[in-house]
């Protein structure tokens, strides 16, 4: 049931605006080279055409030998065997392996034929010429990789929905596999309201004005989860301006990103040119999180739209916790990276109410996280921070004293 | 004392590596405009040339006032004040209040001259046309953010050496900072050694032959942490094709990395030819760490070189412990971006040797971490791995049920 009007829109907690909030909107897949592939999203399982490492591998420098040849050798008793040759790296094994023979080996050697494991060479003396003595038994397997060992045939490289990290490429690289079909980056489209919003690059500023800070930081967070931001436009409170700018940003957008201006008025204002972008519309107006209660999520036409509070703080608090899920859920990432956490013990207590999510910022020295507070509309709070605390809706605060997880920004 | 020939090297803990050796080496500068400055580093720190918010801002909706004006009103005995006018957003007040009067705000509108206070709309109503009713007093800066309060002038946005992020990016746009002083990336040779290895496009293996697989691992990692890599080659086991392959990497980078072969001999090789690019030379060849201990440091001429282990998985996680904080020196970051970190219960004991550092693969499954054992040269360790978790140096090992910090993959 879907109303217009913000008045009819109840306010949702953050976790049921997350769950419930599903868009169905997912960018397409796209080829990339394995170099440019780093962080971005198998749009399915990437799996190996071949066994790695391919063939069956010393582990150590030693002799590779028949197990049951060593089988009783030791310090007092060693067993003699006829080196009957030497393995090269990256070559295939000249001989095979006889009773009572054994064949020098180089860490990541290929093992020749008839050989079941590999003595290391501290356990070994070249008491002649051509003859090993061996001083420990080995058993079947010892100093040896199989073929199959690190991927088998048509074994799985990498998970989809998981952006690949460095070691994926190198499993990748070994499997030959150059490049990956992965989801596009979802394409973000931010447009900043307000008749006193300006530009960054605006030398001098008319009393009254302000530089666009919002715009230039949610690039930054859509591009560090694997979005591409694009700026829009900065438009004035005025519905015709604004509905128009909204319709063409969603026509390119996957994701269409709106900081409402700060005044009750012009966000009555966003809300209305978003109801006329199209059905199903407005899905909820108010999220129960401090700072950022006047945020507002609609889906028009099947873009996902996101309508942020006209304050810097509160747009970016807002967008980090319901933006970023709803651009790595169009992104096609079920597995996100990590955030960064550390624990901290509170330097004083932060009164919550119960049924809101707060999100405090905090500096930290030492272990200790001191919330910082003030209008949230001075960015300098976030720069002064070094992470932040979720105080849980089901939560009325914390405790001085209180030992907490603090995401750091990064 | 520098003396050549490793024998003469002792093993270095990491700490002491990383305590001791500090090459001088760092980046140049570069000016980048702010749309490209995520995560590049200050080289000098970002001031602001003027006050921020710039002129003094209503936080609320509501009437600007002389707070005087409102000294006892309340809900039984209303103050009333005269509505002289209103506030636009983004230009200056059109009048300056005087005694009785009130002007009406929207939230970030420009505070008109002699006005102290902005009494919220929530306690005002406008009961006369002109005439506004006050029920609650306020006290002076009530409502209103001072010019200065974000930012003062030459006031610092972002410090020198903390790659820029989202927020940090947002504060330098309000303050009109359109180009930024960073250090530049440092430029990182990866040269790649065996006999066995070939490129990753290598369609069909020849028996013996396995894919450079640590190449494109590390450069994914030099990439994460704000360098620029490139692949100097592969270079077979010959003394000659090396030290030229080497040197010609040098002279074109801020970093030198070298993945050694895996074998002993290989091993030496290379550190003769590190050896011969030029003074001091080399720093250390040995770690006490596992996996990794054939590490090799060294500052050939002015260029810091990290000659790493044969095996994938070793190389990669000495390149994390070691290279990365080496990279990150030589880039002008004195204050890295945090790593995810997360707290779990490990699932069954791991013995360490006192003296060195372990790190251990391990998954992670509802906060229960599992090591993942097996041959270094098994990359589908580190693909199966969430994270890792160090032993440190003066421990001798985790018991089974103990609390562990997992370091989280990304």
């Amino acid at each position: 049931m879907r109303l217009s009007g913000r008045e009819f829109f109840r306010t949702l907690s953050v976790s049921e605006a997350l769950e419930s909030f599903r868009p169905a909107r997912r960018t397409g897949t796209e080829r990339v080279p394995l170099v440019d592939a780093l962080g971005r999203t198998p749009a399915v399982p990437v799996v190996s055409g071949q066994p790695l490492p391919g063939f069956a591998r010393s582990t150590v420098d030693g002799y590779a030998v028949r197990a049951q040849d060593t089988y009783g050798a030791g310090e007092g008793l060693p067993t003699y065997l006829d080196v009957i040759g030497a393995v090269s790296m990256g070559t295939a094994p000249e001989v095979a392996l006889r009773p009572g023979t054994a064949v020098q080996m180089p860490t990541g050697g290929a093992i020749p034929p008839e050989a079941d494991a590999v003595v290391m060479v501290e356990y070994t003396s070249l008491t002649m010429p051509g003859t090993v003595e061996v001083t420990r038994p080995v058993a079947i397997g010892d100093g040896i990789v199989r073929a199959d060992e690190d991927v088998a045939p048509g074994g799985q490289l990498a998970p989809a929905g998981r952006p690949l990290r460095a070691q994926d490429l190198g499993l990748l690289s070994a499997a030959g596999v150059c490049e990956v079909e992965v989801r596009a980056r979802p394409r973000v489209a931010i447009v900043s309201t307000g008749d006193e919003v300006v530009p960054p690059s605006t030398r001098e500023l008319a009393p009254g004005q302000v530089r666009d800070a919002t715009a230039s930081a949610l690039a930054a967070l859509v591009t560090q989860a694997g979005g591409v931001p694009w700026y829009a436009g900065i438009v004035p409170d005025d519905a015709e301006v604004l509905t128009k700018t909204l319709e063409e940003a969603l026509a390119e957008a996957d994701l269409l990103v709106v900081s409402a201006g700060s005044s009750v008025g012009a966000r009555d204002e966003t809300a209305a040119a978003v109801e006329r972008l199209g059905r199903p519309g407005i899905f909820c107006h108010g999220l129960a999180i401090k700072p950022g209660k006047p945020t507002l999520l609609a889906e028009c036409v099947d873009v996902p739209v996101v309508g942020l509070p006209g304050n810097p703080l509160s747009a970016l608090v807002v967008f980090r916790m319901v933006g970023l899920p709803l651009l790595r859920l169009v992104g096609g990432i079920t597995a996100g990276p990590p955030e960064p956490t550390t624990s901290a013990t509170l330097s004083r207590s932060v009164a919550s109410s119960a049924g809101r999510l707060d999100v405090v910022q905090v500096r930290l020295d030492d272990g200790v996280a001191t919330p910082l507070f003030g209008f949230s509309a001075l960015l300098s709070i976030l720069t002064a921070a070094d992470g932040y605390v979720v105080i849980p809706e089901a939560d009325t605060g914390l405790h001085e004293g209180a030992s907490v997880t603090v995401t750091v920004y990064r």
